[in-house]
């Protein structure tokens, strides 16, 4: 299990390519780019979806269901937006196949050409504004605060999985609104929900930020992001949000009477998070024995392995254990007993490492004795007698909400840690050679130095922190002055 | 809202799509043949989702998610399975648009032709059964139960919203056992799973049914069904289970090591329910004002709507409501407090009941004088005053239970009413056009006397009743011997 399982100090992405397949997260299909959730990944992901959804619902969002499919001329109506995205589309452009006459099985039918090509939703600004048209007629029809959960496709030449992957499942928000600010609240709002799920149920840090005019989202006004450091000293974009403006409503003619009987463009934001987030909770927790999973996201918090010698000592054990599971499942905490027969405690010890259990329960004839419990934590690997005499249920929930509060906490401190503010160019490319991490440094707000820093660094501009302080001072590249320090780092 | 809704009696076709668009449940998109499923339209989809993935987890099932896009070549590899879907496929074959040299916008880059086309999923079997053969070594590996949430695409030429989409969410099941038995004893189970989804929470009462031949699906050995009969006297296949012997892991080379030590392949089953049962659900209950929606699946259960003149008599009612409604929200009742100005009171009347709210409950001045509350149902439109003496949370709750049941038993009447037992084509023919309904006759079993009563009638063959009693007597076609009734009827 655990065991073989690469170092991360010797290949940090050898060792997330292997944990991803030998947990049973994910694996790469037949169809280039593609991937398989398996069910064991899919059920964090399930997790995942629940609280994000939740959150949705609890500002006011509601769910909806779009076409999947896109007709070329509606990706053309923005500008930006087909530039950003035409490069890596699936397209459809027949809609049978036939039996080859020639006896090579079924081709393509060209007598179904369709007459216009259809894309696969990379995302669905245009089919949904399209929609929206028909919503929206009076100040009245707003604000539209809908959300989808879907699939979507970007032809990405070099994939990862859950990172990069051809298709993804995400959840894409597309809302509508009368006024500017009321538009710009909403992104600034969602993206402070990403920010607290990822703290509070992915226990990762992250930095709440602006894009940078070239990391914007390809029809965006301005794109609100959040950060996060991985173990490996690289960033990942986590979530974004988006205030359009009103360049999708002025592109797709959107138009509403206001209260003062004007006709109005109306004001847009479109948000997302995606599997994505799957390759984000396990780079930054896990270790080289396996994941290491938040408890509030494990599909299982607890599995109670019995050591026993034949039937009759596991009768007893079952015995045992059965009212603690029972306390256990009754205060909703999901317990496994695992007494598959095939397999020995060893082995089954580092299945559940492996597969991240935050706490681990073993019980043989010795705790039967002494009436106790072994129980283990997996983020530390810390174990612990624990007398079952006291309330079992109490102990474990203690245990879960503090391995809950630490894995964050390390989290955050490995991130304060590997932050470093610097002045100089030569500094900004040592850092990022010797320790990685973010960089914090003044840049000139031109595109033209970033693109510069970019190519000779491999670093982006992940960020200007959200209501983060002035500072006067002077770009590190150009020379030039700038009223704020912006992060960097290499990217994922 | 319910004004001008057209009657069933004069055009029940009219009559369906004019409810699906008003009630605002689903409106046809851009694209030709998808739909966009709205808010209100979703949040009945997604109590149906709860229900059915609840029910699959009790039965140990997971989900996973496999890839959008199928190869050409995979599709072929189960020759009756390609025979069944080929000809109505969205074809991918090109990975990237390009400007177009001569300014018209975006075009397909030729140089981006993919080496070998990929379908989109009309349906998972062949993308799972290349996964499978992977997951699956030993018997130890077996059964695998697994289902998936996801969006199918099937060319269909002649679309309705919800019925018959060119694009449409499903979930589709598909496992893999040791043995035959196995893997029917899961087919036979998950037609009982939908039958028991079907009338227990869309108070639809089904006939649990087996295909004929000709009906089968392509690749199956056998397929169950659930057959409903709407208010038109049409049928509607609800949902099917499929047992595929091991027609795909042999095209696939799907085997295992038996405990015996024996290499055999494995035994298949698939199964689904889609968007599709939103249209059996519609047209099963509601009627000439608008939906009926059975209360375990409507997002608002009870409505209040307040009756007041200008904000003090309003702010009377609200607290006079308050307690109300937290009583009615701790019992799990959703309620929602319909307190928009912008609105009278009869136009939110017909507004709930085009939606299918079951329970209205109106409180106005002289209500507030007596101490009492107005309580309608939305099945029967019976009112009744109730006193605020009592417990309202049980009330309410005993008058959804009786509005669940009573739409239950009398969509069960309906079907029996209409449900003709003939012994002569001539007969069976005057129902048909006179009655409509299920149709019970003698078949001889050839596919020949099916196509052609078929091509006569437009009756198809729902189902043989699953378990249904042996009953000697001739083929009301042909006059051939025949071992049992079958139920015919048009169909959805």
């Amino acid at each position: 299990m655990g065991k073989g399982l690469p170092k991360r100090s010797e290949d940090y992405s050898l060792w997330y390519n292997e944990l991803v397949k030998r947990a049973d997260l994910a694996e790469n299909s037949a169809v280039r780019g593609c991937m398989v959730i398996k069910p064991y990944g899919y059920s964090i992901w399930e997790k995942m979806q629940a609280e994000i959804d939740r959150m949705f619902k609890e500002t006011g969002h509601t769910n909806a269901y779009f076409p999947l499919f896109i007709p070329k001329s509606y990706l053309s109506k923005e500008a930006d937006h087909v530039e950003g995205f035409a490069k890596e589309c699936a397209v459809v452009t027949h809609y049978r196949l036939k039996n080859d006459e020639e006896g090579n099985g079924v081709v393509v039918d060209p007598a179904a050409k369709l007459e216009e090509e259809l894309i696969v939703r990379p995302t669905s600004e245009t089919v949904i504004w399209s929609t929206y048209k028909n919503w929206i007629q009076s100040y009245r029809d707003l604000p539209v605060l809908v959300n989808q959960w879907a699939n979507v496709v970007r032809w990405e030449m070099r994939t990862r999985l859950f990172l990069r992957t051809a298709e993804f499942l995400w959840q894409e928000g597309h809302t509508a609104h009368a006024t500017k600010q009321e538009a710009i609240d909403e992104s600034v709002q969602m993206m402070q929900v990403y920010a607290e799920f990822a703290e509070k149920f992915m226990a990762l840090p992250v930095v709440r930020g602006i894009k940078s005019e070239s990391e914007r989202f390809a029809g965006a006004v301005e794109t609100y992001c959040i950060e996060a450091l991985m173990q490996d000293g690289k960033a990942l974009q986590a979530g974004t949000s988006h205030f359009l403006g009103q360049n999708f409503a002025k592109a797709f003619d959107v138009k509403f009477t206001s209260k003062e009987g004007k006709l109005e463009h109306v004001w847009g934001t479109s948000w997302g998070v995606s599997t994505r987030l799957m390759g984000a909770l396990i780079m930054a927790h896990s270790d080289d024995q396996g994941l290491v999973l938040p408890p509030r996201l494990a599909p299982i918090q607890v599995v109670i392995v019995p050591i026993y010698r034949g039937e009759e000592q596991l009768e007893v054990i079952r015995e045992k254990t059965a009212g603690m599971i029972s306390e256990l499942r009754a205060k909703g905490i999901t317990v496994r007993f695992d007494d598959r027969d095939a397999f020995k405690p060893g082995f089954k010890f580092a299945e559940w490492e492996l597969k991240g259990v935050p706490v681990r329960l073993a019980i043989g004839p010795k705790d039967l004795e002494n009436n106790s419990v072994e129980i283990a934590r997996r983020d530390t690997g810390e174990k612990e007698i624990f007398s079952l005499e006291g309330s079992i249920s109490e102990k474990v929930q203690a245990l879960l909400d503090d391995i809950q509060n630490s894995i964050y906490d390390k989290a955050l401190m490995f991130r304060e840690e590997n932050t470093t503010s610097v002045d100089s160019y030569e500094e900004f490319k040592q850092v990022l050679d010797e320790k990685g991490g973010f960089v914090s440094a003044h840049w000139d707000g031109t595109a033209e130095t970033e693109e510069k820093i970019k190519q000779e660094t491999k670093a982006t501009i992940r960020c200007m922190i959200f209501n983060g302080e002035d500072e006067e001072g002077v770009c590190m590249y150009s020379g030039k002055p700038s009223a704020r320090r912006v992060l960097f780092a290499r990217a994922y």
